[in-house]
């Protein structure tokens, strides 16, 4: 077997988050081409989630579906929500495939489904399919169905966990718009520091200075992740920026990178 | 429960098959406003099933991989056979969304496989859980893995008669681009002569006309249709033009309909 690498891209990285339906053609190019090169340059298994950013966090907000599907008009949104994701995939495999890349969309509402906001079932035979052919499967944040609220949303920060434990990932990436894990949100923050690295050795300390900043999102979007992180952070574990050019590609590779990296015991 | 109807649409009615990747928008526009009017008019359940049209066949042909993926570049091609097929589902749902019907894409992939071109798995439960919520679940031609040739095409009119009997329908609809079932083909015989209804009793001497008629498809191409149809017909199956106006909102309205109706016991 090779190596398997699940790969986590960004919604803020591929879309205008301010703009509806709006994908951001040059990132999804650039890393398009870094993925295609980096598979012609070394053979691995790649699963690709990607956020809906935009795609999905304003239809979401336009039907009010973020706690359940009750009415007719949210029955509505919620297919809206899945077909504008949808087309995110769309516009990013139409990419991938001009690039060589073999990549096959698998959307979560077909395999996944919720119990109160929370995993029910996730059944991956499909991916671990695809992925024994040599495919490039495609999942990404989106509506699921839910069998208490009728339908819910399942981040890709969700699936990503739940995936590299399931399929036996011996790589997490994760593609975002920072450099990593900062001490405070670096787009505010002028006195930011990067954190290259944790461990257990330094993991309380920076766990206690996120619980103190719980009222603002300031390590640059990355609280919630890493407390998700945490359940199955004992394989490698990168958070990179996918706007530099170059990251993906070399991280993919195995190449230092900045970045942080999450390794634990 | 509320009766279940499958509903295939082919692809002929949506796509012009002699360009490549062009749907007719006129004509999803319209079957699109009268499963909009339809259910505005009568509670029912319905599963549409489309035809892949030349968004199919043109990249199947172009990279041969009717008969399996065996190299590297059909395996691009399956990928993008996959991709070009889930191209006219996005246009028919944009369309139906539109027009107010929760529709939701299942690409076969995902839950059906093939054992050496033939139905080996096809698991029908999300179909069921988005019926239940009142959602329009939509299949359709498309490539499914199979595990003896890595990839093959499943037909929508593979699907349909599975999907008929597994989720319980209580009538299947064929929406065509001819009035029905004919003596010959209608589209160049003009002595040609629609069978307004088949059962036990005519059954028989239509099925031996089919045979004689083996090297040509002369029934206006539903003589593959009609095998597959026998093994089910318990079930009303109407076979209707979908390309005349009011056929499709009719039919499912229970309205009578020139078609080609088949009844056996």
């Amino acid at each position: 077997m090779k190596e398997l690498i699940i790969m986590k891209i960004g919604g803020s990285v591929i879309t205008d988050k301010n703009k509806y339906m709006s994908a951001d053609k040059e990132s999804i190019l650039r890393v398009a081409k870094e993925i295609a090169n980096a598979r012609k340059k070394k053979k691995f298994d790649l699963v690709i989630v990607h956020g809906a950013g935009s795609f999905g966090h304003m239809p979401v907000k336009k039907y009010n579906i973020t706690n359940g599907i009750f009415s007719e008009m949210q029955k509505l949104g919620f297919a809206h929500t899945y077909h504008s994701c949808a087309t995110l995939s769309h516009h990013l495999i139409s990419v991938l495939l001009a690039e060589g890349v073999p990549a096959i969309v698998v959307p979560p509402l077909t395999i996944l489904s919720h119990h109160n906001k929370k995993i029910k079932k996730f059944d991956t035979t499909v991916l671990s399919m695809l992925l024994k052919e040599g495919y490039v499967p495609i999942l990404r944040g989106d509506v699921v169905l839910d069998d208490v609220i009728g339908g819910s949303i399942s981040s890709g920060d969700e699936q990503v966990p739940y995936l590299a434990k399931k399929l036996n990932a011996k790589r997490v990436i994760y593609g975002v718009d920072v450099d990593g894990i900062f001490t405070a949100d670096p787009k505010t923050k002028k006195d930011a520091k990067l954190i290259p690295f944790i461990s257990n050795k330094n993991i309380n300390s920076i766990l206690s200075c996120l619980e103190e900043a719980k009222t603002q999102d300031v390590t640059g979007g990355m609280r919630g992740k890493i407390t998700e992180l945490l359940h199955y952070a004992t394989i490698p574990i990168y958070i990179v920026n996918a706007k530099k050019r170059g990251n993906i590609q070399n991280i993919l590779l195995g190449k230092k990178v900045k970045c942080t990296e999450i390794r634990l015991k």
